[in-house]
């Protein structure tokens, strides 16, 4: 693998590119992007130049995708006929099932692997790139298309699993549809919360809420100063997924409230606290 | 101010003591809790010895009341015929209507002053106390009983105040209702979410979701870590201002699944970002 071209030189690729050249890649890694954000990337480091998508395919062994989701499928369309035989296309997209099934029809068999690094930041684009973003994260691959590699770009495959694991991820398998439905609940679920409990602060009129607060309403509101353009396409992706996980939550919500009228919170407190608890035992946890 | 007495020796308590002796306190800091509670402060070194509820109201020129909200009410009654008529006694309660009516039924009028630190962690006990957790963060006070302080009362008033000011607090003054209705949707509603976001997914029956999550899950589950017992007193005595935050709260869940449906969540995600970006410029953001 001698040279990577990172189309989406944001938060996710430009991270990508560091990681790589902290980890030791020595070759090209060229990026298509806006020219704001290539600059940002060539200021960063994360990129050695700026392409065109053509120019990125004629020469690239590695393709990573990471746009916003609705990019994403429009260059997987774009990439279709251009994509050497001997290359691998994979993506950071945070849904998986439209995304291999749009690649499925546009990428040859065995030239595409899904993927999703779950690491992220509230902050936006190659400015706030970190070479350690993917450092003890899971990193999901959705291998539909690599189950029957072809040709060299099984090797490809090897080779971008091998890199991931020196950039510090922690590579895991999944089904598409499974693990849309898991980041419905432990990615999507939590975002769309954050965003709700801000919305619903910001309605108030009151001026002693931004005022009046502890650390916890901060850790709480976090998530809601994600990039509403990315969220868009998350969740126009993952729709039915999203809607089971608020229905879920919604659930809890209304045990929560009998509850609290009965004076009967303690175990619910408990079983949460308990969740809490394990999940940072994880071995992914940070 | 020359004795301090520190009633209920957990992280809130303990981290008092280890505050004002980091701000130059050398009087005595007596404590009165568990024997178990009383090694871990001595330890720590936030009080000076351990005494009786009845040994500390016969020296301190300060109580200070850390306990869980049900015990702060029941040290209250107690304290009553005890507390010297220059003693002024304080509370760090996260409600303070029914804590300051109580104070006002069994407290000389002027001996006491309500009051609650706008700080917290999710660890426990006075192994967790650090002497700067109120730096930077807001203390309101609830100063019913001292708009028209008696005697030696109002000097304590003013020597309790300038030493929240020497720990690093942000003093503020607020109506007990206007408080309660304030921390309702500040500080209880986040608690809630976060605890009713784990509760959903400790039900889920899935091997992936404490494998596959990013850095956003631990933020939103943080406050599920707090202390139960802690939280049943805090919710019972503010249950009005907590149901009405709840409801709030599933309002704006309901127009976020609408929403969710139309393709149309752009603008509430972008007012509750604007809310976020908002309370981290406050002056009192951490």
């Amino acid at each position: 693998m001698e040279t990577v071209a990172i189309i989406g030189v944001g938060l996710i690729g430009a991270s990508f590119g560091l990681a790589l050249r902290k980890a030791g890649f020595e070759g090209e890694i060229l990026g298509v992007s806006s020219p704001r954000s290539i600059e940002a990337g060539l200021k960063a480091g994360a990129i050695s130049r700026g392409v065109s998508l053509a120019g990125a395919a004629e020469s690239a062994d590695l393709i990573y995708l990471s746009q916003p989701i609705e990019g994403i499928l429009d260059t997987l369309k774009e990439l279709g006929p251009l994509v050497r035989p001997d290359c691998l296309v994979t993506d950071a997209g945070s849904t998986k099932a439209l995304i291999v099934s749009t690649a499925e029809e546009h990428i040859r068999a065995g030239n595409f692997l899904g993927g999703h690094p779950m690491a992220g930041k509230e902050r936006r684009g190659a400015e706030a790139a970190d070479c350690n973003l993917f450092r003890g994260r899971p990193y999901v691959l959705t291998p539909l298309h690599v189950l029957t590699p072809v040709g060299e770009s099984s090797t490809r495959v090897a080779e971008f699993r091998s890199w991931l694991e020196r950039i510090g991820a922690h590579v895991l398998e999944m089904d598409p549809q499974e693990h849309d439905q898991t980041v419905a609940l432990s990615s999507h679920l939590p975002q769309l919360l954050s965003t709700a409990l801000a919305a619903t602060l910001a309605k108030q009129n009151s001026e002693h809420i931004s005022k009046v607060f502890g650390p916890g309403l901060l850790d709480m509101t976090r998530l809601a100063l994600s990039a509403p353009e990315v969220w868009m396409g998350v969740l126009a992706t993952n729709k039915a997924a999203v809607r089971e996980a608020l229905g879920a939550f919604q659930m809890s919500l209304s045990e929560l409230q009998l509850r609290l009228e009965q004076d009967s919170l303690l175990e619910f407190f408990n079983a949460a606290g308990r969740f809490s608890a394990k999940i940072r035992n994880a071995p992914y946890s940070v």
